[in-house]
């Protein structure tokens, strides 16, 4: 095998393909990228998760395959000066990589072991722009569970009926809900995806409006692709939950307040919380005034911040953590804070439903 | 105690006192601030090697005193909104920290406890620039000892000559010494200053060379004074190595090389060392060029350098390491490496003796 890049483009290809690449595993062939040097350059990973090929444009000067290891070799590239890099292997898969006067010589791998990607039977497409599905994805996938023993939650639903797309995750303490609507209907479907897969896919987008991800679904995949990269996911086996009875649209209380100020209080009161320590930012709602108060055993704060009101008085606590997760991935200036009694969820959402996010509170009854 | 003072000019304090912090120690109180208010606001901290006693402005509206954990007091005004901070403390240490509408309440502590720092007859002052104070510090602290087991090699060597300040150090593998003229002559002084001590000071000088530090010596301390801060250091008692013997002008071969390609090539050479691993980067140094080479466990890495030189050839492998910190001090574009043999320290230096910085070589003879 022997291919020529440049440097930059090469670089690009690699932190693409890092995002497949496994942090800790015992089966060393996953900590590698396997170059696949056809009738084009494909750089190629797969954590058995979810796996990534990436097209890097280059001169092919003859076809090949070899398994390198990702980091070092994403290393090396790094450093390498902004120039033309050759990538040489010999049949012992001994790699050379050179640029300018700089030479390296290290050992790769034959690549038979390497879990290359399924084929997948491309259907028709759902079409969305990069842009919107990475925004979708960010501003949901921070309340999937981490938790491996309920493999749903681990997931994001993304259900799609007529040209409206919805996307959802739940933890057991809170939901997240975005919808927006696609350029074309599609027939009906639901499916759960790895939350860690649609993460890694969120940072792999771009920010460019212009640009599309063509998404296409078997019974056990999802496909992303763009640009010269596709990114393939197993789907989580299962039915979601229902997330209609979940969510009321009854409220007692709502409440108007500008969301970097909320933001930069509850951020504020939460220096108080040391390690492991679970308290609650408690949300004190007069007419005019919203009191936010933390009580730790390293001190209290409290301040008050502008509302409008419509409703009555409400003292509410919360996870201090799930509030600001909410507050980071809104744009909106000003958002509406909808609530019960303090025993029941607190919503936060936007007046055309585009946006839900469902939080449940922490008792502080006594 | 109640005192008024501006978020940012209260941050800019606190940032210079966190240099004195200690980061573990069996005496809490050492982790606290001491904020001391009589005609002035004082930010004191001590970790028992080096204290700092820094002037915040603001308006005293009773003064006292209080200890107050340094690091979470340093957070809550980090997090503050830019503006006003009011602090305000009871007869029970309880501190009242507000700003805008936001009001912290936490628990500080006595001051009796607290090391302050002693006082410091001030004889004649050594004036020199923050700037080249800084700047010398930071082109040799770096080859200090870290073994406490010997103490002198943990310290820098400060030596004031007529109008010659010299500050060295050394750790057993390599020297470096830094010369600049004073603005005016001083009686000779010679005293060893902790390394981290100079490390953290150099942290906090200004770049600007129209901003001057006094610097006063007693017997057992060092003191700097700039802007509204002092930094108190004890010396190291002892003598200092007789640098003079250590270096020597003579050499074989000199090469003239581009400082910034020769850091990039042992950058990358030095990717192939895995942790722990001991690997010499070895120059073998031709009529024109200089062929820079490394050989690890994880494979080989060549390349070739344009040097001017004098002299004959000579192979001979280095601590990448070593080199490296050199070459990320010096300010020229291309250095002087003047070299006897692959026994003989390497010496990088400038024509007029400003810098000298000698380096141990590998024994690469097999």
């Amino acid at each position: 095998m022997k291919i020529v890049c440049n440097k930059q483009v090469l670089l690009d290809g690699i932190n693409i393909g890092l995002k497949a690449i496994a942090s800790k595993t015992t089966m060393p062939i996953i900590l590698c990228f396997v170059i696949d040097v056809k009738d084009n350059i494909k750089l190629i990973s797969n954590n058995m998760e979810m796996g990534i090929e990436t097209i890097v444009d280059g001169q092919i000067i003859e076809p090949g395959t070899i398994a390198i290891d990702a980091r070092f070799f994403a290393e090396i590239i790094k450093k390498m000066p902004d120039d033309i890099i050759t990538i040489e292997t010999d049949y012992d898969f001994k790699a050379t990589i050179s640029c300018g006067k700089s030479k390296f010589n290290i050992i790769g791998k034959s690549a038979e072991e390497f879990p290359f990607l399924p084929k997948i039977e491309k259907n028709d497409a759902i079409t969305i722009s990069q842009f919107s599905l990475k925004e979708i994805i960010t501003q949901t996938v921070f309340s999937v569970s981490p938790d491996e023993n309920n493999k749903i939650m681990t997931g994001e639903l993304i259900e799609i009926n007529d040209d409206n797309l919805k996307i959802a995750s739940l933890d057991g303490h809170r939901i997240s809900i975005r919808k927006i609507k696609l350029l074309k209907s599609y027939e009906p479907v639901s499916v759960i995806v790895p939350g860690k897969a649609l993460m890694e896919l969120s940072r792999i987008l771009s920010d460019d409006i212009e640009k599309n991800v063509s998404v296409y679904l078997t019974n056990k995949h999802i496909l992303f692709e763009f640009d010269n990269t596709i990114l393939l996911s197993r789907l989580i086996e299962g039915k979601y939950y229902n997330l209609d009875v979940m969510i009321s649209n009854d409220y007692e209380t709502r409440i108007t307040i500008n969301k970097n100020e909320l933001l930069g209080c509850i951020e504020r009161a939460s220096l108080l919380i040391r390690e492991n320590e679970k308290k609650p930012i408690v949300f004190n709602i007069g007419a005019e005034n919203l009191e936010i108060k933390m009580i730790t055993n390293s001190g209290t704060m409290n301040e008050d911040l502008s509302i409008v009101r419509e409703g009555s008085d409400v003292v509410i606590g919360f996870n201090p953590k799930f509030i600001m997760d909410v507050l980071r991935v809104v744009d909106d200036e000003y958002i509406d804070f909808y609530m019960m009694d303090y025993k029941s969820p607190g919503c936060i959402k936007d007046k055309d439903g585009n946006y839900i996010y469902l939080v449940l509170p922490i008792n502080i009854a006594n």
